[in-house]
C-alpha cells in the first residue's frame, strides 16, 4: 500500500524534532543504534543482511539509469571476495539524457515544500536503516573497513550524519514564515502587503563519492541537496559503487511510492577511463557539487566548477603535538588505536606527531623521544598482537595506491615501528597491513608536509613544544588538516594550542587518553572538517553547509 | 571618554533583539526613520549635515590607508557641484602593505566574540545615523539620486539593510552554544566531554562598491563580513568614494575607541586606470568578496576569484507582464513612477514590459497596446510635468555611459515616449533626463534581451499573455532579473506567473497600483535579489548571505 506524505509526517516528526533540538544543543544524540548486536537488531538481522548482500554478487544491480549504455563492474573487495556486481554504465555521451531526466521531477519536488521533502528523506533513511546489515557488508567489501566499523561508520553513524544534514536544511528552509504580512504605518492608512516566501532549489546536484567512506562522506551532501529540492546525480567511486547503488535504489523506491519522479536521484556509475566526474561537474545545469577525495581533483573542482557551489573534503596532514601527559600509557594506547583503526585510511587519522627531541614529562617520569615511540609500539602490540583481533581493527587495504606508498617510504627515515602483513582468518586473499611509524626531524619538511594516505605516520623531533606548535600552525595553514590533537598537562600550552588551532582553522582534541579517538567525530556534536583550512571547504554540518543549497523567491501583493 | 563593549551591549541589545525578531517574522520593521523632516531629526540637522558635507569639498579627506601613496580625486557630481575631495590613493604596489595591515587586528577582533563584534558594529551604525544628512549629501552628489531618495535609500534604508545583515550574522554565529557537554551512555561510565565552538573569520574581506548605491549596496556585505570577524577592505567606485570614506572613517573611530585595530576597515581608493578591484580580488588572503556592478566584472569575479566566497549583484532585465487590471490608471501611474524614479538607474527598475498586441481588459474597458503606452505617458506627464518636482524624482544622470545609451537607441523601435532634458532649478550644470519608452515586438530579442541601464524601457508586443509569460520565463532564466511584476485580474494568470517566477528564480510583485513600487524592497521583509538567476548570486539578506563568512572551529576535552 502506498504511503502518503501525511503518514510520513506523523511517523517522522518526533525524530525530526529531536534532531532539531540536537543541532541546537550540539550535545549527545544518536538516532540509529551503533551496536550490530542481535539484542538490538534481532537474531536474524545479521544473517539476513549478509544474505541480501550475497544475493547481489555476480549479478546485474536492479537499477535503471537514464542515458546509460551497457554495464560496468569495477569493484574489488580488499578481502578478496569476488564481487562482480554490474551497474548501468553512464558514459559521457549519456550525460545529456541523464541531466534531462533528473530535471523532470524538479518542479513537483520543489512545490511539495520543505516538510514533505524532509519526511520523504527521513523515510529514505528509515529504509536504509532497515537494510543496514546489507549496507555494512557492502561498505566492508568495497572500502575494506572491518565489519563492525562498516556497520557503524558506514551504517548507523552515516545515518546520523544524514539526519543531521536534514535537520539543518529543514531549519534553514523554515526559519522564515511561508507567508508574512507587512504593514507599514503612514500618515493615512497603513500600506499592507502579503508576502510569500518559497525555497527553490539551485538546479541539479552532483555527489562524487569516495572509496573509503562511500556512505558516511556522501550522504550528508546527498540528503542536504535532495531535501532542499535539488535532483541529485550520484557518481560513486568506481571502487565503492554498491553502497551508493543501494542508496539510490531506496531513494527511488520511496520517491516513486510518494508519486515523485524516481529519477530525482540517479546513479552514474562509470568506466574509470571516462573521467565522468569532470564531465558532470562541468555541466551548466549542475549547481551543487559535493566531493570527497584527493586534493588535486577537489582543487580542480573549486577552481573550475564555478557555475556551482562546491563542497569539498580533500586531504591534509593531521597533526598531534605531544608536550607532556598525566597518562603516558593512556596517551600511547589512544594514539596507537588511532593509527591502527582502518589502517590509518581515514581522512582524520593522525600523521604528524611532534615530540620534543629531549623528551616529555609524564606520570611515569621523564620519557625520551624514543620512549614515546616505544610506548606507541607497545600500544600497537597490545591491539594487534593477535591476528584475529587485529584484522577487526585494521580492516583491509582499500587499494593499490596505499600499498605502493607503504612500499616506497623515505629511506632517510628511521623505522620505529615496521608494518607487517596480517593473514585474515576468514579471507585468504585479504590484504591487511599494520601501521608503520617513522622517526624524522622537523627539518624533514619534504617528508611530512605531504599527506601519505594510509598506515604511515611520523614521529617528528622538534626543539621543544614552541617549535611543535609553530610548525603545526604553519603546516596546517599551508596544507590543511581534518584533525589536530595536543597532549599537555600545562594549561598554558593547551591554551596556546587552542589559539594556534583557531589560526589554522582546525578542530582540536585535547588529552585524549581514554575511549574517544581523534579520528572519530560524533554526528550532532562534533563538526567534521571546518572549511577553514585547505583540507576542506565545508563542514558536517553547519549552517553554511545547507544555506547555499536553495534560494528564497518571494512574491508580494496588496491586501 | 572611551566606550566599553559592555556599555555598548546595554545600549544596543534592545534594538538587536528587535532586529532578530524582525528577521524571524519578515514583517514590517525599520530602525532608522526614513523622513528627513526636522520634526524627526531636529531643526538644524539638515543644515548641519549639509555644512559638514561642504566642509569636505576641495580638501583632503582625513583618512590614512596603509600602503597608500599620494591622493586621487575621481568624483564628479551629476549636479555639477565641484567636489574635488582627495583620498589616499592605493596603487597596486601598495596592496601588500594594505593586506598586511588589515590582518594585524584579526586575532583580537576574532577573540572578542560575536556579541562584542555585533554591538561594536551597531555602534558604527549609530554613528553613521548621526551623520545621515552628511551622508545623504554625499550620496546625492556622487550617485545623482535626488536628496530625499539619497537620504532614504542611501541613509535610513541602507542602515536598515546593514542592521538586517548584522542580525542574520549574529543569529548564525550564536545558533550553537559556545560550550556543549557531550555525554555518551555506555555499558559502564558514560563518556563525557566538553566541547568549545568558536566562530572564526575566513580572512580578508573585500567590498567593491558601485556608483549608484554606494552605501545601500555596500553596507550589507561590509557589515556581514566585519561582524563575523573579517577585516574589510572597501574599494569604492571611483565615482562614489565619499559615502564609503565617511563609512570607513566612522568604523575606524569606533574600532579604535574600543581598543581594536582601526585598520580592520580600510579604504582603497584608486586611480581607475589601476584596475585595483581585480588586483585585490585575486589576492590569496582575500576570502570574501562582495560586489555590485556590471555583469561582466561580476562574472569575472565568480569565475576567477575562486579562493574566495564571492557575493555578486550584477544586472538583468527586469520584466513586467501586463495581462489585465482592475485599475488602469493606478497601474499606469505606478509603472510610470517606477520608470521615473532615479531615471531608471536602479538595478530593480523595470525594462521589459510585455503587453498583448490586441490590448488588455481593464476597469476602463478594453484598452489597446497603444493605450497602455499612452497611459504610462499620462502618468509620466503628471509626475514630471513640473521641472522643480521632476528633478526631485528623477535625480541626475549618474555617468556618461547612461547618456551614451540614451543617445544611441535602436532606430527600428517606435518612440512612444521621448526623453527630455530637464533644467534643474538649483544646479545649472545638472544632467537630468526623463525616461523614454520604446515600442517593439517580441521578435526584437536583440533589443530587449540585453540590459540598457538607465531611463530606457520597452513596451513589447506579444501574441498574448501566454507568450508574455513564456518569454519572461525564458529571458530571465537566460539573462537574469532583479525584479518582476505582473498585472492581471485572473487568479489563474497570477498563479502561472508565480510558477514562472519560481522557475526563473525572481521576486514577483503582483498588481501594484498604489504606493508600493516594484523597484523598492523593504529591509527585514523583502529579500533583495534571489541568487537564483544570473542577475545576482546572493540575496539581502538570507542565511546563505552570512553563513559562509565564518567557520566553526571546535576543541574538545574529557571532563
Amino acid at each position: 500500500m502506498s504511503q502518503t506524505v501525511s503518514d510520513l509526517e506523523s511517523r517522522h516528526r518526533p525524530l525530526l524534532d529531536q534532531a532539531l533540538e540536537a543541532i541546537r544543543s550540539r550535545a549527545y544524540f544518536s538516532a540509529y543504534p551503533e551496536s550490530p548486536s542481535p539484542r538490538v537488531y534481532g537474531e536474524t538481522a545479521a544473517a539476513d543482511g549478509q544474505a541480501a548482500f550475497e544475493s547481489l554478487l555476480g549479478g546485474e544491480f536492479p537499477l535503471q539509469t537514464p542515458g546509460a549504455d551497457g554495464v560496468v563492474a569495477t569493484e574489488k573487495s580488499p578481502y578478496g571476495l569476488p564481487l562482480d556486481v554490474r551497474y548501468p554504465r553512464l558514459a559521457p555521451a549519456g550525460v545529456d539524457a541523464l541531466i534531462e531526466a533528473a530535471r523532470v521531477g524538479l518542479p513537483a519536488w520543489r512545490d511539495a515544500g520543505p516538510t514533505a521533502r524532509t519526511v520523504a528523506c527521513m523515510e529514505i533513511l528509515a529504509r536504509l536503516h532497515a537494510r543496514v546489515f546489507e549496507l555494512a557488508n557492502a561498505v566492508q567489501h568495497t572500502s575494506g573497513q572491518a565489519f563492525v566499523m562498516a556497520f557503524q561508520a558506514g551504517g548507523a553513524h552515516a545515518l546520523d550524519r544524514a539526519l543531521e544534514a536534514l535537520a539543518y536544511a529543514y531549519a534553514e528552509m523554515t526559519r522564515h514564515p511561508e507567508t508574512a504580512v507587512w504593514e507599514k504605518p503612514g500618515r493615512g492608512e497603513p500600506l499592507r502587503m502579503e508576502k510569500t516566501f518559497t525555497a527553490v532549489p539551485r538546479g541539479v546536484a552532483l555527489v562524487i563519492g569516495c572509496n573509503t567512506f562511500p556512505t558516511w562522506n556522501s550522504w550528508p551532501g546527498l540528503f542536504a541537496s535532495l531535501v532542499t529540492g535539488n535532483p541529485v546525480v550520484v557518481k560513486p567511486h568506481p571502487g565503492a559503487v554498491l553502497p551508493l547503488a543501494i542508496t539510490v535504489q531506496v531513494a527511488q523506491e520511496v520517491l516513486g511510492e510518494l508519486g515523485f519522479d524516481p529519477h530525482l536521484v540517479t546513479l552514474a556509475a562509470e568506466d574509470p577511463a571516462d573521467g565522468l566526474a569532470k564531465v558532470l561537474a562541468s555541466r551548466p545545469e549542475v549547481k551543487l557539487v559535493d566531493y570527497t577525495g584527493s586534493s588535486a581533483f577537489g582543487d580542480w573542482l573549486e577552481q573550475n566548477a564555478t557555475q556551482a557551489q562546491v563542497y569539498t573534503e580533500k586531504s591534509g596532514i593531521n597533526t598531534v603535538v605531544i608536550d607532556s601527559t598525566d597518562s603516558f600509557k593512556g596517551m600511547c594506547f589512544n594514539l596507537a588505536f588511532s593509527l591502527a583503526l582502518y589502517s590509518g585510511q581515514m581522512c582524520t587519522a593522525p600523521q604528524n606527531v611532534f615530540v620534543p627531541a629531549d623528551g616529555i614529562d609524564t606520570d611515569d617520569g621523564h620519557r625520551s623521544f624514543d620512549d614515546v615511540g616505544a610506548g606507541i609500539a607497545a600500544g600497537l602490540g597490545k591491539l594487534l598482537g593477535d591476528d584475529a583481533k587485529a584484522v577487526e581493527l585494521l580492516g583491509g587495504v582499500v587499494n593499490a595506491g596505499v600499498l605502493e606508498r607503504l612500499g616506497s617510504l623515505p629511506e632517510s627515515a628511521e623505522v620505529v615501528i615496521a608494518s607487517r602483513d596480517v593473514p585474515h582468518p576468514a579471507y585468504d586473499d585479504a590484504t591487511v597491513r599494520t601501521p608503520t611509524v617513522l622517526a624524522i626531524d622537523v627539518k624533514d619538511t619534504d617528508i611530512y608536509e605531504t599527506e601519505c594516505f594510509g598506515p604511515v605516520s611520523y614521529l617528528i623531533r622538534t626543539s621543544g613544544t614552541d617549535e611543535s606548535i609553530e610548525t603545526f600552525r604553519r603546516t596546517v595553514l599551508e596544507h590543511g588538516a581534518m584533525t589536530a590533537a595536543v597532549h599537555s598537562t600545562s594549561d598554558e600550552v593547551v591554551a596556546r594550542m587552542r589559539s594556534a588551532a583557531l589560526d589554522a582553522g582546525v578542530a582540536l582534541s585535547e588529552n585524549l587518553t581514554g575511549q574517544v579517538f581523534v579520528n572519530q567525530s560524533a554526528a550532532f556534536s562534533d563538526f567534521h572538517g571546518t572549511g577553514a583550512n585547505p583540507a576542506a571547504n565545508a563542514s558536517y554540518t553547519d549552517g553554511a553547509y545547507v544555506a547555499g543549497r536553495f534560494r528564497i523567491v518571494q512574491s508580494r501583493r496588496h491586501i
